[in-house]
């Protein structure tokens, strides 16, 4: 790709992002469109739009922007919650990384490399230069200057750990004082079991109560064990639809609308009042909810929640194994009653197993799967081949504006819409996986979406641009940073147009920053401004739109580390092998020492602070717990306690079939 | 190596074998030798050995082989303690699986594999066949026939994973009877907390004393600070020394032996008594002694034996985390009180991390300058390579006989000394590692050794048997089942007479076994004898010899089914190879499920069974400290403990300077 096409992609982007912004700050101030744009504020009650007209609400400002960037983050902390705050932390946290990153890289890096000639291309037409002439293919072979990005390596590895560190730091304290700060919480008191060994002459509740009344006299409280109501959900569902269209059906004032005939095809037949044929189909579904719902407690799952008077209890029954076969009584984190799971709970041991490699299996078919879209990219990267494959599309091509919008513009385009497939899937590969909570489906699917983005979008597309199929090298580690240090330089063009037209990917685009840092370093101006597009952009979005399901308290931070980390080694693998290509074999061996640096201060930090993010230690469970002993509200907290793992739809029904608004209090489970 | 080469070996073992076992026959009964034959025995005070001469003595009976067959396996659990049973059954277990091996191998392996005729040798002149007609080797390229070893790898397989079941059923069940049967213990009411945060004004033994009375102020019992000892340690040797030699000279009557000039050399100056003037250097070191003891106070090392009330309360330190920096208040099992390694001590969270990774180090590089003696190894069995390589030696290896010990004897026995230096080098490594105890260096170090032996004597004689210096193939994944398949079989005339002349090694011999049992099945006869053999052996050891230091409660039994795992899969691996060579790829490709299959099953094992080889689950704590809680003794049991951990080199010097016997207790250090 030339810098003209790399141009008309930036124009393109940067007319839209004006025309959207345009439209979102005039629309935003729409008092209709309150409920879109700050939803957050009206489900709290918050939003103040006053109907009265004026002529500042048709023009584009940037006021928005200044209320997204005024709040300070103990106010994020306590309107929002830790996990919005680590999102931002996460914005700040690039944004150092990629501004050390972009002053090198640009003061330092792009001289240099555009003053080599190893590509000899003619000086003087500037927008007809290919990226590559900014990128470290065009230093000369065995050139000294090549010590430069050498030593850019090491400091930028350096810099990445010493702000890692930070971070790491701030967050996991920020985690301690956050414990202490909030509400005692249901889930702080609870751990979910499973495996329970029930025996044919007493029920799965006897055995729980009888085996914590005798292992956990002083801290046992209660429990709740789960029920199959994936029968009675469905019957709630469809009570639910019946009972809206009833409604609707009331709101329709043409009588003519209210009666069908009752035969063949709504044709023959006497005439029917449809609201009573409704409401008399209504009611059948509730009497047979009702009666599925008095059965179900023989129906149980040997699983239950079992709640404790207090947070070290439960964190001893969490960390200490319980029973002398340890598939039984297994205990895990309760997620917060609001985050349960209901529907695809599964209680075996061998049953969660088999699901877990059954989804392996799912990810990997995907992954390969995947290919094919990215293959079709990457023909259209290559014109040529493009040319090759559909000969009648020859004269069109040969248009300049053409070819610069398909190979700038259109092929990450493609991607993003086969990509915007994949989360769905990959909520749904996680939920299968026997997870109780949708705040550990999204993190694993989000893990997964991330490994996939990893591997699609970078591996793939790196190894078919330049050498399609390449996967074989996988199995020949030493030709890895050979074939990597030929093939990624080459893709840097794809990526920084990837980065110029993409929706956010935080996540990957750090892996995109750190690996072409010395590579191409034309991507970092790019990150920046994406960064800080993003930083305002989400803190918006926190403020007004986002309401948080769940609260994790940070949890997911190692996450960008690992993923960090990832792209160290990965940029110095390539390190190697970039070296070994220009024929500095020193500097290649030099990098060696700097991928085992950079494992083991993962290694540190995995030690120093990760265990935070897993479990709170005694001294803040014990600090807690006696804080809360004078606390008079805890006897009222215990009483909810006690229910607050009720699944909901063991509850009774709760509308009134009268009602006839939209707005009648839904069931929980319709809810969820 | 041709089957008369075979015999030789053979024959001379057993020759060594009867020699052998009629001077012990003989030996055991006289009773000056019964210190050395039952130390055990001896010291437990129950050798009934009469002085009175008769000639039954001097011919030599297998009457001990009945003592060691006739106790019952209850009989040793409570004489010996659970770790003499899980040896026992571990060659319980080996017997199983190769007899059942070996009647496969030799009524269905054997035959088959003999009536192919690949290597064309004549039928008739059976000694001077090769080891290699009894081998999978002979079988003919793509003969249907090899479908009979393709069904026994997997009927194989699915016996070895039976066993494996049952026996970890069978040592976990034994384990948590052995734990509710054995009295209270010191080490399990106890644990070693490392990384205290010691603050400028206060001592570390008040620090511990605050927090554990804080965060557990109803378990807490006691704790003991610990000291750097190794210079008083030091002067305890010293004085022992000085003190054994001076009971020496006392003995000696002779007069001028106790008078030396006290000049150059002891030629010159005046006569002093020598006696005296050791008894003033030992005056003087234990004035020192005693000085250096009273200031050891103030020599705390930050890390403390925190002792509670109950296994509970112990459990609940151990697994939870306890301080707010995970780096700091580390917890873990306390060893039993002899069990503690004391001089090695080192507390620090880096330093015992720096140390592991220099361990890392020198175990790799071990294991790489160790290919020298193996590959001298490899020369002997190379005949024409040991001429070429001396000349000289072409007329003595023309005798038959010569040329024959040293293809069948001496390259085992080379082995066997090169191989008898690396336990202690690698004792050495893991006490260097920050261990605390004796038990876990020595398990640590056997662990090592392990894979040492499996990767020195099985991998590096194997490949360079077949191809020198191959271990490039490790960069190359997909070639290792070829290059296994093609180096394996050539190696199994190796083995058998590795196997036939070995020192034992219970579990690199299954290793050997498994892995040649389809491929070489003249290997299963010999493991056979050898197990059959080694179970009286370590029986007699055990019940007469072997003292034991300390009990893990069946610990190593993981040890066994890792190795029992990995060797299945290296089967199934040189499988894939051999099918491959003999032009079977049908039946290649249907070997694969089969070690994804033993993974499988390995996960089910790990999660079913060894969690309990690491913990005791709350079920078995609190009903063993309930039993406890009505036992008076405890009260006793308590009192102890508060000393239980006290570092034998603070106690006051114990021995009488005027105590002239060799019996005298010696020093609880000096004892270690």
């Amino acid at each position: 790709m030339i810098l003209s096409a790399l141009l008309t992609s930036v124009g393109i982007n940067l007319g839209l992002c004006l025309l959207f912004f345009t439209l979102y700050s005039i629309l935003r101030k729409q008092p209709g469109n309150v409920g879109v744009y700050a939803p957050r504020l009206v489900a709290q009650g918050q939003s103040q739009a006053s109907a009265e007209f004026n002529l500042e609400r048709l023009l584009p400002t940037a006021g928005w922007v200044r209320t997204a960037w005024q709040p300070s983050e103990e106010h994020l902390l306590s309107t929002l919650g830790l996990d919005a705050v680590v999102v931002v932390r996460i914005f700040i946290f690039s944004l150092k990384v990629f501004t050390f990153a972009g002053i090198v890289g640009v003061f330092v890096l792009i001289p240099v490399n555009f003053l080599g000639n190893q590509l000899s291309e003619d000086f003087s037409d500037l927008p007809n230069k290919s990226l590559d002439s900014f990128s470290i293919s065009n230093v000369n072979v065995g050139s000294n200057r090549l010590w430069i990005h050498f030593c850019a390596a090491y400091v930028f590895t350096g810099v990445v750990c010493y702000f890692l560190y930070c971070e790491s730091l701030y967050i996991s304290s920020k985690r301690i004082a956050y414990f202490y700060s909030c509400k005692p919480q249901a889930h702080q008191f609870t751990v979910l079991v499973r495996g329970i060994p029930v025996s044919p002459e007493s029920s799965c509740g006897e055995t729980v109560e009888r085996f914590f009344t005798e292992y956990h006299p002083s801290t046992y409280l209660s429990h709740t064990v789960l029920r199959r109501t994936s029968k009675v959900q469905g019957l709630i569902s469809d009570a639910e639809k019946i009972r809206k269209r009833l409604a609707h059906l009331k709101l329709s004032t043409q009588s003519e609308q209210r009666f069908r005939r009752d035969g063949f095809l709504g044709i023959f037949g006497r005439k029917v009042d449809i609201i009573d044929h409704y409401e008399r189909k209504l009611g059948d579904l509730e009497d047979n909810l009702r009666m599925e719902q008095s059965s179900l407690g023989k129906q149980e799952v040997p699983a239950a929640f079992v709640s404790f008077k207090s947070r070290l209890g439960a964190a001893i029954a969490l960390h200490i194994p319980q029973g002398v076969n340890p598939t039984e009584w297994v205990a895990e984190r309760a997620p917060e009653p609001q985050d349960v799971h209901w529907p695809f709970f599964s209680s075996s041991f061998i049953k969660i197993w088999i699901f877990k490699l059954v989804v392996v299996v799912a990810c990997v078919s995907l992954t390969i799967l995947f290919l094919i879209p990215v293959l079709i990219v990457q023909g259209l990267t290559n014109l040529e081949q493009l040319e090759t494959w559909f000969p009648f599309l020859e004269s069109i091509l040969k248009l300049n504006v053409v070819s610069q919008v398909i190979t700038g513009y259109l092929p990450s385009l493609i991607l993003h819409l086969f990509l915007s497939l994949v989360p769905p899937i990959m909520i749904f590969f996680s939920s299968m996986q026997g997870y109780m909570s949708f705040s550990q489906i999204e993190k694993s699917a989000c893990t997964k979406v991330l490994w996939f983005t990893i591997w699609n979008i970078f591996f793939a597309n790196v190894l078919s641009g330049s050498a399609l199929y390449q996967v074989n090298i996988f199995l020949e580690p030493k030709k890895i940073p050979k074939v990597l240090a030929e093939a990624v330089p080459s893709q840097a063009a794809f990526f920084i147009a990837y980065v110029v037209t993409s929706v956010p990917r935080i996540v990957f685009f750090g892996l995109l920053g750190v690996t072409y840092f010395f590579l191409a370093p034309l991507i970092l101006p790019f990150l920046i401004i994406y960064y800080c597009m993003g930083y305002i952009i989400y803190r918006n979005q926190l403020l007004n739109v986002y309401s948080s399901k769940y609260e994790t308290g940070g949890k997911f931070w190692p996450i960008v580390h690992n993923s960090m980390i990832f792209s160290l080694i990965l940029m110095h693998v390539i390190a190697i092998g970039i070296f070994g290509l220009k024929k500095l074999p020193l500097a290649s061996s030099l990098i060696i020492p700097l991928p085992i640096l950079t494992l083991l201060f993962d290694q540190y930090i995995r030690r120093r602070f990760l265990p935070i993010f897993k479990a709170y230690p005694v001294e803040c469970l014990v600090n807690k717990d006696r804080a809360d002993e004078n606390d008079p509200a805890m006897a009222e907290f215990f009483d909810k306690l006690v229910s607050a793992y009720r699944d909901p739809a063991l509850d009774p029904l709760q509308y009134s079939r009268n009602t006839d608004g939209q707005n009648a209090p839904l069931l929980g489970a319709a809810e969820v």
